[in-house]
Parts: C-alpha cells; sequence; structure tokens
C-alpha cells in the first residue's frame, strides 16, 4: 500500500521508530506523543466528523448533534474533545447547508479552533467524503492540507479520550484502517422475510463496530472515490468500503464505554448526568479572613471541607490567594464558594467574579459561585442587611449572560448558641454541585465560635441558578 | 405444537376469538385485555425475570438490577412495570443466594404483590430455567400453576409498558414464540482470529434482540430440559433455544426505545432522568384563602400556573378539598405546592402531609412538599416569624422517613410596592421539579395586591430536599 506524499505543513512521516513497535501500545503512544509535542517525524492527521444527520431517532425536531446539553450544543463537546488533542492538525464538519450558519455560530461563540466547514451530503459516507475531498487539496481555494492518517468520528460521540483517537491512529498507520469496537449490548439476529427469528449471531464473535475510526488517507479516498452510489447511499461502514474496494483489513482496537453515540432522548440525559459530574469534582472555598481567624465562617469552611469528600476542595484567603485563584481556575475548577466573613458587602465576591470573567472559564461550562453572608440574630436587624444584600440580584443578572450562576446565601445565627437542639444539621448549599446532594454532618460543639447556623436564607438571586 | 394444561386457578385459554385475528393486532389485543380484565378466557401468563447477574460492566459492586435509582433499586421499577399489568399472574424473580435476603426485602418495603423468589443459576439461562421449573408445577411445595404463556424480562429493563407485553403474549399464543427487536444502532462486525475486520454485516438485515419475549410454557420449558449444558453455559438468546430445540420459529415485534437494557453507569443517570421527568408531569397547588380573596399569595398562583406550562396543574383550596385531593394522589401527583395565607402555622400542610402519608403515595417516589408562608415585610418582626416557621424543620425530618421531602419556602414581602425595579423576578422553588428548570415571568403590576416578592428565604426543612 502506498503512502500518500505528508500535509504541506505537517510533520514528514514517522521513522521506522513508530512502525518496529508492534505490539506494544504504550511505548508506540508514547513515541507518536513525543514526537506529536516535539512537532517533527509524526504523521500529520485530520478529523473528518459527519454532521448532516437529522436525528430522527431522538424525536425532537433539532438534530440530535445540535440539541444542547447545560445549554451548548452537543457537538460542541465534540469538536472540544477533538481539539484539545494537539497532533489533529484540522477537524473538517460536514453540516447541511440549513445548519451551516448554525455551525458557524457554535464554532465562533465555544472558540472552536482548527475548524474547517464543509456541506454534508445527503447520506453520511457522502458527507464523510465531502469532508475527504475538502482535505484532499484537489479542490480549488482549499487552505487545508491532506494529511496522512484520517481520523472519521460522529459528531454525536461527546466523550471520546485522546487515548483511543491515538489507539486507532497508530493503528491506522500500520494496518492503513483501524476502528474501534464494543462488545454488543444485545443479541444480534437476522429476521426472515415474514418477520419471523431466521438465526441468531452468536455474541462472542461478533461486536459492535463504533467510532472513531482512523485511515491512511489514500486508502480511505480511494475507497470512497471507487464505491458504487449504493454503497454510498446504503452503506455505514467505512471500514467495509476499505476492505472491499482497498483489500485493507481495519485493526480493530477495544474501545471504552465512553464512546457510545447519543442516540436517543435518554442518551442526552446521560450526556448531561456525565458532564455535570464531571465538572463537580472539585470546588474551591474562599474567605476573606485570615487563617487563625475564628468565625462561624471558619466552622462552614470546616464542615464543606469534611462534608465533600467525594470532590476535590481547595481553600484560601481570597484576599492572599490572587496567583492561587489563577491557578486553580487553570485547572478547570467550576465551582466555588466564597465566604464574606469580615467585609459587609460583596468585595470578594466581586474579585472572584472579575477573574472568572478575564478567565473565560465560563465559555465551555457553567460556572457556580455561591456568596455567603453572615447575619449575626442579636446585633443587625434583618431587614438592614438584606437590602444591603439585595445588590447580588443585579451582579447575578449580569453574570449569568456570561454563564456565571451567582447565588447568594445568608446565614443568619445567633451569637451564642441557646438553640442548639433540632438545629444542628443544615444543609446551606443542598443541591449545587447537584450530582450528589450535599449532607452536613453533625456539627460539632465548639464552644469559641457562634455557633450553629441557625438558618439559612437563599436571597433572590436564585435567578441564577435557573439555568443549572 | 400442543397446549399445555391451563393453570389450575387461572383463567382458562382463549377461544378462536383470539386466535382468528392474526393481522390486526389493535382487535386482538383489545380482546385479550377485555377478557383479561373480565376474568375469564385469556390464557394464563405469568412472568420470569432473571436477577442473578452481577453487573461488572457498571463498574460498580453493586450488581446493577439493586443500584438505587432515586434511592430505590432498579428492579423494584421493573416488577412494578411487571405487577400493575393485571393479567400476569405471577412474577417469578431468580436471584443469588446471597442476594435472597436483599430481594425479599425488596419485595416488602416496596409492597410488590404476585412475586415469587427462586435462586438463580451461574448463567442466565440457568436462572430462567430455575424460574421455570418452579412455574411447571413439577416441583414440591411449589404454590405456582403452570401458566399457558410465559413471558421473560430482564431486572434490568425498567420502562415495559404494557402494550409491548400484550403483543409478545399474544403473538406467543399464535407462534409459539415472540421476542421484540429494535433497529441496531452500530454495525456489526466479525473479528478474525488477529483481531481485524473479517466482515461487516448489513445492518438493514439485522435487528438487536431486546426484551421481553414471551413463549408457550410447554415450548420454552421442553426447550430448556433438551439444551445442552454448552447451551446453558454460553447461550443468550431464548428464542435461539426455542428454534433450535421445538422448531418454533419466533415471531419478532417491533419495541420502543424504552426497553433498553441498563447496562452502563450512564444508564442509570438515563433511568434516573427518565423517572424524574415522569413524576414531574403534575403539580398541585393547594391554598388555604378562598378563591375570591386576593393575596399576594394567589399571585403566586397565577405565576406558578403561567410558568409551569409544561407540566399539568391542578389548584384548589385545600380546606374545601379534601376530596379533590384524595383525586389528586390517586392521580400520581408527586409534587405539592402549599400555600399558607391565612393561617400563621402549618395546619394546611400538616393537612396535605397527613393525607399523603395515609395514602402510601410516597412509598415508590419521592413526593414533594413546598410549604409557602408570607410574612409583610412592616408588619411582623422576621425574627419572631422565623422562630415559629423553624417548627417545619421537625417536619421534615419526620415526614422524610416516609419518602416526602418537604420545603419551606418564607415570602418576605412589603405591603407597598415600592421596591419594584431590579425585584420583579423571582424563582422561589426554582429547581424543585429538578427535570426542567422553573423561570418565573416578568409579574405584572397588579395595584390591588401587595407586590413584589420581595425575597424568598428557604428555611432549613432544606435537609429535606437532600435526598432529591
Amino acid at each position: 500500500m502506498e503512502l500518500g506524499p505528508p500535509g504541506g505543513a505537517g510533520p514528514a512521516e514517522p521513522g521506522p521508530r513508530l512502525r518496529g513497535l508492534r505490539g506494544d501500545d504504550r511505548a508506540a503512544s508514547a513515541a507518536w506523543l513525543s514526537e506529536a509535542s516535539a512537532g517533527r517525524r509524526a504523521p500529520s492527521v485530520a478529523a473528518v466528523l459527519p454532521a448532516g444527520g437529522s436525528g430522527e431517532r431522538m424525536g425532537v425536531p433539532t438534530p440530535k448533534q445540535f440539541c444542547p446539553v447545560l445549554e451548548r450544543p452537543l457537538i460542541s463537546y465534540t469538536l472540544q474533545a477533538l481539539e484539545r488533542v494537539c497532533w489533529i492538525k484540522d477537524i473538517v464538519v460536514a453540516v447541511t447547508g440549513e445548519n451551516m450558519e448554525v455551525m458557524k455560530g457554535i464554532v465562533q461563540r465555544y472558540q472552536h479552533k482548527r475548524i474547517s466547514l464543509v456541506e454534508a451530503g445527503v447520506t453520511r459516507h457522502r458527507s464523510i467524503f465531502n469532508g475527504l475531498k475538502a482535505l484532499a487539496e484537489d479542490q480549488p481555494n482549499s487552505k487545508l492540507c491532506r494529511p496522512e492518517v484520517v481520523i472519521i468520528h460522529d459528531a454525536v460521540r461527546p466523550f471520546v479520550e485522546e487515548d483511543v483517537l491515538l489507539k486507532v491512529a497508530i493503528a491506522a498507520k500500520e494496518h492503513g484502517a483501524a476502528g474501534a469496537i464494543r462488545p454488543l449490548v444485545s443479541t444480534v439476529i437476522s429476521p426472515s422475510a415474514d418477520g419471523c427469528l431466521d438465526h441468531s449471531l452468536e455474541r462472542t464473535s461478533h461486536r459492535a463496530s463504533e467510532m472513531p475510526q482512523a485511515f491512511l488517507f489514500d486508502v480511505i479516498y480511494e475507497a470512497y472515490q471507487q464505491c458504487s452510489d449504493y454503497d454510498l447511499e446504503f452503506g455505514t461502514e467505512c471500514l467495509q468500503l476499505a476492505l472491499k474496494y482497498c483489500h485493507t483489513k481495519a485493526k480493530l482496537v477495544e474501545g471504552s464505554p465512553d464512546l457510545w453515540k447519543v442516540t436517543y432522548k435518554r442518551d442526552l440525559y446521560a450526556a448531561e448526568s456525565i458532564i455535570k459530574e464531571r465538572i463537580s469534582q472539585q470546588i474551591c472555598i474562599l474567605m476573606d479572613a485570615k487563617e487563625d481567624e475564628e468565625h462561624v465562617g471558619r466552622c462552614l469552611e470546616e464542615m464543606l471541607k469534611k462534608e465533600l469528600n467525594h470532590v476535590k476542595v481547595t481553600s484560601g484567603a481570597l484576599c492572599h490567594a490572587g496567583r492561587d485563584l489563577q491557578q486553580i481556575i487553570l485547572e478547570q475548577c467550576y465551582n466555588f464558594v466564597c465566604v464574606n466573613v469580615m467585609t459587609s458587602d460583596f468585595e470578594e465576591t466581586r474579585k472572584l467574579l472579575n477573574a472568572l470573567e478575564e478567565s473565560n472559564l465560563s465559555i465551555l461550562y457553567p460556572v457556580v459561585v455561591i456568596s455567603v453572608h453572615f447575619l449575626d440574630y442579636k446585633l443587625v436587624p434583618f431587614g438592614q442587611k438584606m437590602e444591603h444584600l439585595m445588590q447580588i440580584k443585579e451582579f447575578a443578572k449580569e453574570v449569568k449572560k456570561r454563564n456565571i450562576l451567582l447565588c447568594g446565601l445568608l446565614i443568619y445565627y445567633p451569637q451564642y448558641f441557646h438553640r442548639m437542639g433540632p438545629l444542628e444539621r443544615t444543609s446551606p448549599i443542598s443541591g449545587v454541585t447537584k450530582t450528589k446532594p450535599w449532607r452536613a454532618p453533625r456539627v460539632k460543639r465548639r464552644s469559641s465560635v457562634a455557633f450553629p447556623l441557625l438558618f439559612n436564607a437563599a436571597f433572590p438571586a436564585t435567578t441564577a441558578l435557573e439555568g443549572i
């Protein structure tokens, strides 16, 4: 099988180092990665994403790749999964003419990089073919480079990991074609013409063919050029085209369950829950008091740390934590509790909001900020504090536009804990992390702090939580 | 094919009325249903549910059929789906010895009826065989009746509808065997020994074999008695056994997407979302004021009615609605907003809670009750009202044990709306229905009521919401 020319601006073809590592995927991957990161010797790789489907199985008018998941279209998650893989040089997305503007808007809004849009065909195979044509450099005005390896993926498989992309790309480089597979969940049967069982297939000797798949560009492009109209209309399997027209037997690569295709409405639910779980893995607690100061706010911090044992909790004094905060944001923390102990206004919360806005963190996922304020039961008239805190509603409206969901929480407590009995347990931010409810522990009595939290009052920034 | 004897206590075999309706499923279903409901002439039907699986694909230690969905084990939803079908006389569940006590506990706690437990075998086929043996009446001390038709279903397909159960049962009565099928989501391939593609199957000429399946009891029992140890160890398809050992070609019945098998963790997420969506379809607003009284509470009612346009909203004065409430509970409404306008305490909320507890509504699904209270900004000192309302925390703890999630909501408002500007929008119960966020409309100014809602304070019954 002849190798195509390396892409014009892409790195050159890898030498025997990669070829010689058959049977040792890990070493091959490491080599590929180090070559890719060094920008030399790795083959040039592009991806084609057919996204022309109508999503009729979903039972909703919006094609499934454009269905919102946490208010962002599904395809944007898939693009994000591909573009974070640095060795994929170009991502060609095939969309129907009627969705072209929508797609352009998505690319712009979520700041996707390395994306080229082409017009989809009426079938999946035709869409893929259009994507390949755009990469073949035989189109006039094409700015794309002909890659050595092309990955084909589905717009509706948003959870693809770099690991499996790498595996299929390496296997394609070696075998000419490769595809991810999964065990069958159901037995497959063949019906007879009268709607009865003809025979059933042995489940263990068959696999579900999933995505991604990868090919030497010349193999799959030749296959598409040679294949019949019947193939283009009714075929579903790219690996089969490579086999039929180029005699290339695809290497099959075991994929993870995450590769599943969002097909039905329930899959959208599942995708949303998976994403929520991922963005709930870390929470950052910021406090405007010094480490050694004792305050009821410190108890809240302790409780949160104890309770959130399934997530990574970072905490620190915000005023001293300018640089720490930048680091936390860089680590993609999407949940913040900002405890305003010393100040009577939102100064600390405002600082945090500014930092978040500057970071662009909330472009891809919603960021949740709980601004906590304390009110001494005996000392401050409730109405007075409340009127002051009402400003948060304005902040919430403002930052909501930037996908930051701000919620205010007023903790109203007596200086002395003369009401300990039934009030020991409270759950001020129940439901905020969403995927796992927050269970407050039984609070230890500490004589040196004014405790317990007598009650909590979510003041009207709750509009900010509407979108979660 | 010989028919077995009718079940001892079950209804007799249906006559030609059912047999003669080939090709007219709807009429056949109607006939079957009317026969079943009249308790005569319909064939006796039992169900076998193999539930001995270890759930290793889920990646969690609990077998998937026992994984909690809204705190109730998945298998309980499946049992509920089967037992609400009145013409299924017995449901035989095969569970492993080590899970027998757990299963007994589930049957008791969720008050499942018509359930018999048998010991599971080490494979799915052996578990089904054990279930069939228990129904065959050749076991000593068996209290079960040998059915004419047996349905086999999976413990991890909780959303099976009566419709498809009926279709497979009717088809089994006519053809000897029948099973639900679905189109393939992925192409199926056959790998060669070296892990490469040997060939791919044409997707359109194959189907996924799903559950439920149904058989004439004698057909499937004979098939299991005759089949080899190899079949029992490695087989996956009951339809295949009927074909191989009884030459019975199963009728294939197109099933709905809801039949899918909960296999991976994402499927649990999907199941939970589907159930939440189902129990969020109806909300009942109860108010202790008369219909013609004007109060800020009436505005809340109006807002809720306008806003909750995707759910069925029922409302009424609780004090006049004793009978209505019974009806609403019977219709399986799981969401209540109880607006306490006239009383300063929880009298109305308490009435509702009593009615709910008596109804047993919350055995299967959590019931959410929002107890709304109003406080005039100028007239009542906040602390005083709050202290009084703190009692709700005790109620919440108490009813939580019975799966009723009580949340208190205090709406604190000024008698005159001199603060209209930034406060027009509020969302007091955001997140309560959970599946769709509640978006408050822009409230119309009404001069005759004290508006707007100045703020809302979720007082500490929030612990009650932890379990949602």
